[in-house]
């Protein structure tokens, strides 16, 4: 994402915990920064792309953070799969401090981002949305507006999610009942990925299910796990009980407590065939 | 489908309990008959397409029925969606008669058949299902080839199935946390019919969500219950634990005594809004 | 119970498929009938206490079963759990052949019958019921009235059973919970064996968990799986959603497939176990 | 609890938010203190029975709480429900200020509490229970050793209430299951609360749902749900999922959602009614 803000003729401060990853940005145009301070000073925008919520809080509201070292107008745009609570929370400190936040998750995987295939949830106030369209259009293919609260945009992309780790576990539970009753997977996939089913979710987690490529991984097992709680949270919030949510979170935490929690999440599968007699406990590596 | 085995040229005698289905395919070129007996007296196979276990074991196995009427040496071709043990039961005893049962239920809806858009899964005896191969050339545009049990057929239906009912399920649970959230549906329908789940089944289900459009039927929550069942049943038989089936059964089952029973799968959207407080119980029609 | 009726005076005809068991009861005074038709002939009553819904509907309603081989206005009572389809089913022919079926399923362990501590839920109609009323006297220590139609009984028989499981299936995941955060589950158990769960279900489950005496059997997780589909199909007739029942059926499921489906029920523990990673699959005896 | 210190002869400073509550004690005996900083100023033992993890944090950790006020040596006994990460975080600090942590949290109803009914179970280092042990001797009829953690304490209360919740919502699907089928849910009731279920648990909360008697409070589903999630963190942290706990967590949400949150707990039974169409959805008051 960076690179192509670079490529798009933008000035840009980076800081990272990992110089590596400074250096490298560096060597693409960018200047590095020392701290979050530094970065952030007279800056009109900053973006963060945080592993979790606990990373946005202390980046955004500890002293020394992106709420004290940017100027009052300025906007955090905050692109990482967030909780409602915490979103909320940054909202409010940032407007205290005369500054925006949008929520601006994005969707795609790793690799699609250095070619600009990722999408975008935007929610914020319109005009500090409108400032970050032309980082957004640079970054990814297209831009969805949730509504001028950030809160929308990360609810979004929980439902999102949502949808995803139900699709997986399905997978998982379809899987373990074709080969407890001797029936190829193979054939399930090959119908699935046409038709009504036709979508790369199923591809994708269906062809490592069949392989057993658990450690090929696009998200672990862990950040699933994360994933998910962060879902339960926000239907904890507005008192919607999610059976099948229950469902996929219990057999991903089944999985980390197998200790399959570094590998990929299709790793439910695993989980499923341990629950139906399929597999025996641990797995070696 | 009748109609494409018609066009392909087949002398085709037809039964119907409902005469008008009969006359309809009389004035397209098939022969009525008054009985099962009589139309499968001296015919290489016999095609069935019914909608549950009872009317096919019916249909297959009382006294005047296809096993008794079909040749020796014929093939009994069951298009249905069908549980495993009534397949199991009928493959037994066309055997004893020196039939063969091929199991070759169908994928898509029912205006795609027409245009011999279905796509067929097959599974039974190599010699049986090569004889009808010509036919699922008409019927559908491709035949996947499950093996040499007709079981196995039947349950990568159900297992698709699954996948679709467990899809469903999901979105119901996001759009209620959506909805409950004040965050438009809409935008999730947005991003998810691009992207990792840009398949049919969030496209067609999510628009009936939004449009809460349940009485536009494609398939009833209550012929959704029937399915499910057979899945569970499937798992009951393969000793397979499966808790998303569970929580979409459960919604089904709520759906049916809430008096939504004739109205689209997708209604278990409204099921979900009633758990969360969105929705009062019982809903005028 | 077939010693009690006899100490009571009655003249009893017994079948069973068992000599051995025969035998015995004739050494007790019972008269040994060759076939369920000769034990059933002009008795005024005839008692079942069958393992399944097939051998009572086989028992009751096959040529030379208890309806065609009971006089017209005799009653038959089922002493078994049974389902409500079968007791309906049952109910029926019954009746068409002018007789009566009283529902009478029992409460405690097989220990308890031969000192008459069993408890009894009788339903079924008012005369017939009051004409059984000795023989359930002389059988249990107190008789409870579930009004005049034989499905209440049997009704609410599967419906303690399903307090019983659930609080199985709760203290097998309290219990893992404790073992996995290093707490010795003693202590739950003296602290519930008093107080608001002072009751023999917590007692004698808590122990037999505690001792993993898996192989004392009072009720195996087979039977266990037999009794709870009959009541989520219950469930099914009456649309009921029922979730923690879901959740101990599947905990069942996983124990029958893990090899476990001989072992008393209360080796669902074990289930939990596997789920969190406490334990390896199968296991060895 | 208090009462009962002051009858046994202890010297006793209270606190509380609520002055009225001081002044009662006041009345019988006790010191009157103007905040936690005077209350704990010189003294042995600090004892708290708060409400919620929230309260308790703040109270022991922010300036001017236990843990700043108590000399070096004391011990504060922690006497609410409380979960494993507050109480670790809380044993850590009391730790580090040369204090003891003793979780002791209580079973029985608060009318148990005046007569010194109610049950202890204590975790904390020896030394520092043992110094306890007069006090809880007069708070309660018996105290259960937990061992030297004082998380133990608190997980096996948490456990407690799994039961206790499990227990409840097996309860509800059970009565709805009979109401559903036309039988009286009072001859379950009946029937469990003799035998193999004999236990306060099931005669409290099965009478409080035959009566409908859901504003005759003994700990709300507010609270309840606050517990259940207290439950599922340790849950979490341990990596053990607990189905039947999420069905009972689910029900409660949903009693939340439909405005019965101030209601008993035992209102999930109404949550249960309306999943299976028996009464429509909020309710009046």
């Amino acid at each position: 994402m960076a690179r192509r803000l670079l490529r798009g003729g933008n000035d840009l401060a980076v800081y990272d915990v990992v110089p590596e990853r400074v250096a490298e940005l560096v060597s693409a145009g960018a200047h590095a920064s020392e701290s979050i301070a530094e970065a952030c000073a007279g800056r009109d925008v900053a973006l963060t792309s945080l592993p979790d919520d606990g990373a946005l809080r202390e980046a955004g509201l500890a002293p020394g953070g992106i709420r004290t070292s940017l100027p009052a107008g300025a906007v955090h745009v905050a692109m990482g799969t967030h909780g409602v609570a915490s979103i909320r929370a940054l909202e409010v400190a940032h407007a205290e401090a005369g500054q925006a936040l949008v929520a601006a998750p994005v969707f795609g995987r790793p690799d699609m981002a250095s070619t600009g295939q990722l999408r975008i949830v935007a929610g914020g106030p319109s005009e500090a949305v409108s400032r970050c369209s032309p980082l957004f259009e640079l970054i990814g293919q297209r831009t969805y507006a949730a509504g001028t609260k950030p809160e929308a945009a990360a609810i979004v992309k929980l439902a999102n999610n949502l949808l995803l780790g139900c699709a997986v576990e399905a997978l998982a539970e379809a899987y373990s009942l074709l080969r407890k009753l001797d029936v190829a997977p193979q054939v399930l996939y090959d119908v699935a990925t046409e038709g009504f089913l036709a979508a790369p979710v199923y591809r994708v987690y269906g062809q490592t299910m069949l392989d057993e490529a658990y450690d090929d991984i696009g998200f672990t097992a862990s950040l699933g796990l994360k994933d998910v709680n962060l879902i339960l949270a926000a239907g904890e919030a507005a008192l919607v009980p999610m059976p099948s949510v229950n469902a996929y979170h219990d057999r991903l935490l089944g999985a980390v407590a197998h200790g399959d929690g570094e590998r990929d999440l299709a790793v439910v599968a695993r989980e499923q065939e341990r629950a139906c007699g399929l597999r025996a406990g641990p797995t070696a590596a």
